[in-house]
């Protein structure tokens, strides 16, 4: 395996993920390969200089590829990861950005032996997606976890270790299926409780729309989620289940401890939980 | 009526609303006079220049006013209005911040006939409580409601309007128990599902630790609200509860439509359901 300044790399998916990878990528690499679907994709990453060559053909972009970044929604990254086993050149390294990780991991298995693997999630996003939105200080500061297979060499991890200090963002080495647990709870439920309360508003709103005149930084801040990328969040639902539905019955669960305190007028018992979250809360952010 | 230029303003509570509304108005007013149970609060006023005078004593404190504003959580608003009939100069203006208007309207409506009133929220605020974070521009550019009673008389709504135009908000006439079902689902819902979440998250990190190590930014946006002031945030539910716990089942129940979606893998259903809204974000938001 070649270290990372002397590597080729080719970035598959040019949205503001990966087009924000490549551009972090580029002082650090010999090559950054950019691989879209549409022409002028490829124009803007040229235009921002964030990719060396840019290709519409993913056979073409991984041919001399070291590295194989797919950053496409999770369940595209699943269709490639199906499909471009006889295309990687041998002893090249396989990651991604996928916001689950279980089903990527249990894909990665499956790819030929002549090739590394390991699964990369970096904690960070914005609501407004592709290229255009692409900034490669977008990293920076931020946690990048990978999630390591059984067939992950130590060489491997130490690579994509260094993809991301070169991106200025922190590793942390998660076990895939813990990885989904944990995000069902710290960024996939918030995205749905975001939803529901823009759903809630709007059926209020359908019915007095002065409703939208009596929002405050509050709504704006808890619903900004829900503006996020339809395809990537249906991608990443989809691609974890059973821990987003656990997470979504805890949630339910609480609003409904909440709803009765509150209906019962229980000060006692609504103050003590109130505060117990609210010290959590404080705790957590300072 | 005197205006507001030559009027005497009493403020009762000196927290983040009121500190910062006295030191907002004093510039517009003859004189701003501020009542505090502490006397460290008084001495903070001072310091900061948010008042001409202080006192502990609420019946000192309305003596000579012109214009009195109650500032503290809901419960004790409703609590001063009925016991600061007596005290009340002939001809003053009361009016108030509280975050609900349904019972502050019902209390202002037994106030006695020689003086004016008028319910006002201002649609601003932050976590941070007290009167350490007073800011005489948090009201700056924001919409602060007025909620007029059958009793209102043109001239003290006028002298309102003059108070919100003062401190650089907008006024926003409305009936106080639209303003409650509104805010139901635009304030003290937003906030509840802030506490769910982090209780949720708090749950599952009481089994994995980890978990607050794969936070992102749209965990701390989504939870912001759970730091809200305790006391502040239950008189607002318990002055409020038909409303909130109403909006808390509209939110339930989308809830429950989303996790049924998912479980489903209902993937056609889901996708249109998650575009309506974010369309629907993104219009609200630009």
């Amino acid at each position: 395996m070649r270290p990372l300044q002397e590597s080729h790399i080719t970035v598959v998916g040019l949205g503001l993920m990966g087009g924000s990878l490549a551009g972090a990528l580029r002082p650090h690499c010999r090559s950054v390969t950019g691989v879209a679907r549409r022409p002028e994709t490829l124009d803007i990453a040229h235009e921002r200089r964030l990719i060396d060559r840019g290709t519409l053909a993913l056979a073409d972009g991984l041919r001399r590829a070291d590295i194989v970044i797919l950053a496409t929604p999770v369940r595209t990254i699943l269709e490639q990861l199906r499909e471009i086993g006889p295309l990687l050149p041998a002893g090249c390294l396989v990651t991604d950005l996928g916001s689950t990780k279980a089903q990527v991991a249990d894909a990665m298995a499956l790819l030929p032996e002549h090739v590394h693997a390991i699964g990369g999630h970096p904690l960070c996003g914005r609501e407004n997606a592709g290229i255009e939105a692409a900034d490669p200080t977008l990293y920076e500061g931020q946690t990048f976890v990978l999630t390591p297979l059984a067939r992950t060499s130590a060489q491997a991890a130490e690579l994509a270790r260094a993809i991301v200090g070169a991106v200025g963002a922190r590793p942390l080495l998660l076990d895939p299926r813990r990885h989904d647990r944990l995000v069902a709870l710290t960024s996939h439920l918030p995205y749905l409780v975001a939803c529901c309360l823009v759903e809630s508003a709007a059926a209020t709103a359908a019915i007095d729309p002065l409703l939208w005149d009596v929002r405050a930084s509050g709504f704006r801040d808890t619903t900004r989620l829900a503006a996020s990328d339809v395809t990537m969040m249906r991608d990443i639902l989809l691609t974890n289940q059973e821990a987003v539905v656990e997470a979504l019955a805890m949630c339910a669960s609480q609003l409904g401890c909440l709803t009765s305190l509150i209906d019962a007028g229980d000060e006692d018992g609504l103050v003590a939980t109130l505060t117990s979250i609210q010290t959590r809360r404080r705790e957590l952010y300072g």
